[in-house]
């Protein structure tokens, strides 16, 4: 099986997994003990915070360990559940399910919310985003880079947006990152973003399931509560074996080769852009290579179906996807393509590619002949 | 380090941690995804969740997988967040932080709350629950198998209670059940408890941190949302390793030799019971036994203090607490013996020893040898 889909789930490093094994062995302590097992664990937590703060360019007491991206989000989206004044939150119209979701339910629990949509290069322009804020805003939710099309966000631009509204109505609003796409495929350095929260996932670069960080720049008040850890903010015994692990997977990603990734991109971008009825999405992706990352691709045969070519090519030996796997199952399967503005026909046939670590020259090469076959024999029936 | 902090954390079994290694390298597909990988990893998830329920005595769907007991119970006690009648909320005055905490921030958020206590001897009697019901009760939530004391709630009588409350008004309410230091420590079937949720966390009895279960009666919104996961009501890519992880040692758990663990807590209560300033927590620790569990004791010495105690204890090589792990960096550290009426010279000297899997008689030997002297050194003092 030659595994195309790195943005639904990496592989976890063999030093990930042996980090997790040992750790659970080892340091098998509470953090929050007072005994020497319990303190012991408490010293291997506070150096995997100060790694994780240092590779993500921030200060260790911003590091929150948390259960994942979908938890991240969730927790800062209904801390405002708490405010008396719900006020409005903007959000980005092509967020993860695990962002839109918890900011539509925000409506029925006293916010108002609103939508903003990017152009058809998949980019949310900054006026856009000025011209929704007003004097009751007291979110804004912008993922830094889609888990679709691979579209980067100008996040500098846009925090700048947020943070001259914040001097003109004399009031904060906070700029929420769902940056769990972007760890490891493009460089990150949160004291550059100047956002005052980020979600992380583990499992996105090469990590171990079920672990995340919420970056937040000033301590916040949470919905969930309990034992006290990570300063009150995200209770629940700490996961250290898992967040050894998502350590050391986040040191060794960061240290991949990404020229290497570049390569294998063009190769595939000028593979399949040579198959006659290939759609890549947005056609910006081609000419605009910098507000793309390298290791995703979306793309559409039309009038293949995307779930049928995603299918005949896994039955070939291709795991690919259509859209996100968090909504494979669901209705809208194309959230990013559609809020681009781009017809059913086109999101109908979509499917994306990522590629990772170990994809190797020749899985591109054996995939683009594939997928020229398939799309023959599919583009016949 | 002779460990007798087992009801903080277990070390997790052998089999556990290669469960853990062998799913995160050979089962690494997201489950969400339509291809092989994801699907392969899909039906081990299904079986894991097969396994669970059937080791608790539940249908497979009512099973919920979450990052632990701390989520458990902080998710279904907010689930009534989202109800415009918010009601009343009874509870017991010693749940642990991750129930009691977020229960009476729900008072912040529009519902009434009725906390009860405990008789001296720890337990909550149905008729004093049958009181605090009215008709405006919509959840009642007590844990069944104290962290402090090991006291044993009449978890079917309390259930009755609520069943027949509920004939009289004509409504449902939600019982919920912290069962998270009851499993592994007694007998659970969950078809015979009739709770409505109960909460369960891997790293209590030998499994991985950062996972556990929501035991749900029946389906219910929830309030965080993201890809659809759990059926929609606990979203997040499915820890798939930590899942498998958890169910291997809830397996071997249930396996294990209580009757070993009975003889130790008969030699560990006589063995104390024989210093003379000993008080043993409660005094009914002694005559009435079936309603506390084996695995954990509670102690004092008045005078000594037992943060001292612990401490002194710590440096001659025995790992002990003083009350919970969660509170222990918190002024409140003994909420159990608070609310059973005991004074504050008890409380303030008190000590928890719990034992596990591991623990030998030649350990609980040792330990009393040693707190035997350490007792008279430090009451000399």
């Amino acid at each position: 099986m030659i595994y195309l889909d790195w943005a639904a789930t990496t592989p976890p490093y063999q030093e990930a997994i042996d980090a997790m094994a040992d750790t659970m062995k080892n340091f098998f302590g509470n953090p929050s003990s007072a005994h020497t097992p319990g303190q012991k664990a408490q010293k291997l937590l506070r150096k995997s915070r100060e790694q994780c703060a240092s590779l993500l360019g921030c200060k260790s007491d911003q590091i929150l360990f948390t259960s994942g991206g979908t938890e991240s989000n969730n927790m800062i989206i209904y801390s405002l559940i708490k405010a008396r004044e719900k006020g409005e939150i903007v959000f980005c119209g092509m967020e993860h399910p695990a962002a839109a979701l918890p900011v539509q339910n925000m409506a029925k629990l006293g916010a108002k919310i609103k939508q903003i949509n990017p152009d058809q290069a998949g980019m949310i322009q900054p006026k856009k985003l000025a011209k929704a804020i007003n004097e009751k805003t007291r979110m804004v939710v912008i993922m830094l880079l889609n888990n679709e099309t691979g579209v980067i966000q100008p996040l500098e631009e846009l925090v700048a947006v947020v943070r001259s509204a914040e001097k003109e109505y004399g009031r904060t609003i906070h700029f929420h990152s769902d940056m769990v796409q972007a760890l490891g495929k493009i460089p990150i350095s949160l004291d550059r973003y100047d956002v005052d929260s980020a979600s992380f996932s583990a499992h996105k670069f090469g990590g171990p399931r079920g672990t995340g960080i919420l970056y937040l720049k000033r301590e916040r008040d949470f919905l969930f509560l309990g034992g006290g850890q990570e300063r009150g903010m995200r209770p629940g015994t700490e996961n250290l074996a898992a967040i050894v692990s998502m350590t050391t997977a986040l040191e060794l990603s960061l240290k991949e080769d990404h020229g290497r990734i570049k390569k294998l991109m063009d190769s595939l971008i000028e593979g399949i852009g040579a198959i006659p009825s290939a759609n890549l999405l947005p056609p910006e992706r081609i000419f605009r290579r910098e507000d793309f990352c390298d290791f995703i691709l979306s793309l559409s045969f039309p009038p293949v179906p995307g779930e049928v070519l995603a299918r005949v090519l896994n039955e070939k030996g291709f795991a690919i996807s259509t859209g996100s796997a968090c909504s494979s199952n669901k209705k809208s399967k194309t959230a990013a393509l559609t809020v681009m503005g781009f017809d059913k026909r086109i999101t109908f046939s979509s499917v994306r590619v990522s590629i990772g670590r170990n994809t190797t020259k020749e899985e591109i090469n054996d995939f683009i002949e594939t997928l020229n076959k398939t799309v023959k024999e599919l583009a016949v029936i």
